[in-house]
């Protein structure tokens, strides 16, 4: 620390109490640490050199190190199993520069991705994928991650021209040039994506850009089954529409939205489908719209709602929006339980297993006696239930998910989506893809960073044989 | 090879003249092997299991192995620089299980594209990229190509949903289940789609399908200028506008086609777009003609043309479809040179600098008293000139290609789009990425092929201080 203390200023190294704690957990977290579990350092690197300087100082000592941007993350991707050195990226917060013409912009790591919309909304462009709030652009793409728009615009993997990486050793690499298509060696870009800080630091991204729909509308159509719901959304799929997203909230969740008094409008409590639909003109948007409407008539949908004004659009949204916020309320407030805590669960599925998965796995919390809402990216078939659970509930709560990811496995599906494996998927990793595929990942990791110092028991342990718990 | 001879039928294992010779090389070739580079025994296994028992075998036997699919590729990529086998995947073509639900299908690896595309026609279903003739989805995988519909469909990169890879010792792993998306571990997927053969040889793949536009058209643009061209091309990705194609041919590429006399038209001898406009009504695509004619409108175009009948869209398709074939035959019939070579190259560059790129690269060699034709997928900003030379041009061509390869990373660009590295751009990717990033891919293919017998020096080679020599 005495050497890393000459190499940063004095307010960009801290161990106090407070520090420590507030980046060792989130409320939101899924997965939370033993009190042991806990960084001696948090270091606030401002540059590239910073990160490097500090790597090769871990390396040598052999210093165990956590990257961490906006903390947003749901698996416990940050629990400190071997207590070192928080690399926090978060000072690293500039947008360098815009290349209009490209489409691109090259950010440093620790970039908000609501501050990059905004200043991106003047210049009619946008960043794709749209995860939860506060998540940064390192974190972002060490995860994975996606949201609403990944149905039109894809996930992180699509979305990321180049990547500085600080590597094990200090090294500093670019992984590409700035040409969006390349076949110029190992797609290193795609490797480091999902990574999940266990190969490298990221640094700086060069970041594809869209161009916003010049028109768009939304559409809310409530069905009375969730397999209509979904069979709708297959029927629009199979009919080759691009839509911009396409999103499904159960009737649990609808209730929820209601009764969290946190929109103006009273939705319908029946499993509804929300629609982005846009296009290069007000003709085009027409036609998309007509062409939902009937393929969704066809599947019983109850009624059919499109915004003609920039406030309908918003308004109805606007269920979509809360839907996060008025599950934690539905948990605290509503049934009076201040100490519930949710379960951000998520996986994916071939389109056509959808209605069965999610149906099954509903009724299968349900049975058990907690609650839950639903909400997927009906488009990429990637599920999301919110589970509220009491701490006395915390083991039927993990049985359930256990099940939940069982489910979808045997429907050739995905443990994780979006949310990546971190520490609380581990397991269910080895399950998906067998002990060939995880021990080849395990042999990329020795490769890159033969210490094992960069966030370590992450995807997978360190050591296989040692004991982990759940909390 | 006796414990081999004893896994395969007889008719698997060969090595007479003939099959050695043409598992050496091709007419295509960029880069040829010398008299040596040759394999000692081709072998044709037909399952994943058969390959991987000849794995097992070369791994004990240190043998360098060099994977083979429709040998299409053009950068040398099968140059047998160490004698040892080929494994043809060839016999490997079944397409085993269409999921026409979940719009993807599992196939073996020696499926030829242009097989799958006529299976799926009957579904109304299309795979995405669409690279030279022959071209197997193994190899196809490997080398991370596209074509023309990469614009709308994306590259190899986007469309393999999981792989199923027989690694150096033997070991068969799958890269992921049938999810399309998931953020499960490393995307051990994307690591191997343009590995080139050198981390594992690729047997099976799931693909992503797409429905056929419901409705499309062709439109045929010429330009005075390719700046004009370009900056068209430009302005319509500035406004959004989504196309399925959108394809550039210069002047000299034209003069080619029509002097072919391939094609029933006559065509302005001008550079000239060719765009793909598709929608799900009739409404959308005459809506999206109508913007594609403004935008060129504005940058002078001489003429627009349309198709309005599936005859008229096949003709003013041709001139793109003859351009490779016309190129040649320029060369050997109409210069009069049955010796001619034919120089594919292949690069990309961020959208801005194209127009001086391709301006600057067609200057260049025509000053040197080499003819070359043009041929563009210009929305992705990706570029080929086919150079033709007699063998005693061979070395002023090869320096007109290292000066375009300078100029297109000046540019920020790349020095393959879509062609991969192999033998003959190993150099380039040096330039392109730095001695650090390429060491990087090193450690990885240390970590996965230790004894380095997968498609050894393909990418970088083996032993940095051998000389190599370019034929």
């Amino acid at each position: 620390m005495n050497e890393i203390k000459k190499i940063l200023p004095e307010d960009a190294v801290s161990n106090s109490d407070d520090e420590l704690a507030s980046h060792a957990d989130t409320y939101w977290n899924s997965h939370h640490p033993t009190s042991e579990q806990r960084a001696k350092y948090v270091v606030y690197p401002s540059t590239t050199e910073d990160v490097s300087k500090i790597m090769v100082l871990c390396r040598e000592h052999k210093v165990p190190v956590v990257p961490m941007n906006g903390a947003s993350s749901l698996e416990g991707h940050f629990i400190q199993t071997r207590q070192g050195l928080v690399i926090d990226l978060s000072r690293m917060n500039k947008i360098k520069q815009l290349n209009r013409d490209d489409l691109d912009v090259v950010v440093q790591a620790g970039v908000a991705w609501e501050d990059l919309q905004e200043f991106l909304e003047p210049h009619n462009l946008m960043f794709g994928p749209d995860p939860g709030p506060g998540a940064q652009i390192g974190g972002m793409v060490a995860t994975s991650c996606s949201g609403t728009n990944a149905f039109r615009y894809g996930t992180m993997k699509e979305n990321v021209v180049n990547l500085t990486v600080v590597l094990a050793d200090g090294t500093v690499i670019k992984t590409k040039q700035r040409a969006r298509k390349s076949s110029a060696g190992y797609n290193l870009t795609g490797l480091f994506i999902g990574s999940e800080g266990t190969l490298g630091v990221i640094t700086e991204a060069t970041l594809k850009l869209h161009v916003k729909p010049l028109k768009q509308t939304i559409a809310v159509v409530p069905f009375n089954s969730i397999y209509d719901a979904t069979s709708a959304v297959k029927d629009i799929l199979e009919h080759g529409i691009q839509l911009d997203a396409m999103e499904l909230m159960d009737g649990k969740m609808m209730e929820c939205v209601n009764a969290s008094g946190e929109t103006e409008k009273v939705w319908t409590e029946k499993p509804t489908l929300f629609f982005k639909i846009g296009g290069a003109s007000d003709t085009i948007v027409k036609e998309l719209v007509k062409s939902v409407k009937e393929i969704t008539g066809k599947h019983e949908s109850l009624k059919f709602e499109f915004a003609k004004s920039d406030d309908e659009k918003t308004e109805l949204w606007s269920a979509r929006k809360v839907a996060l916020w008025s599950s934690i309320n539905y948990g605290r407030k509503v049934l009076d339980e201040p100490a519930a805590q949710l379960w951000t669960t998520d996986y994916a599925v071939p389109i056509s297993k959808l209605p069965s998965v999610i149906s099954e796995t509903v009724k299968d919390i349900e049975d058990t006696g907690l609650r839950c809402t639903t909400v997927a990216h009906a488009g990429d078939a990637n599920v999301h239930h919110f589970i509220v659970y009491t701490p006395e509930q915390r083991e039927v709560a993990k049985q359930v998910v256990e099940r939940m990811v069982k489910r979808a496995l045997a429907a050739e599906g995905t443990c994780t989506g979006e949310h990546g494996i971190g520490y609380g998927k581990r397991d269910y990793l080895l399950w998906e893809v067998g002990q060939d595929t995880v021990d080849l990942m395990r042999k990329i990791k020795m490769g890159m960073d033969y210490y094992r110092i960069l966030n370590p028991d992450k995807i997978f342990q360190v050591d296989p044989r040692e004991k982990t718990e759940d909390h």
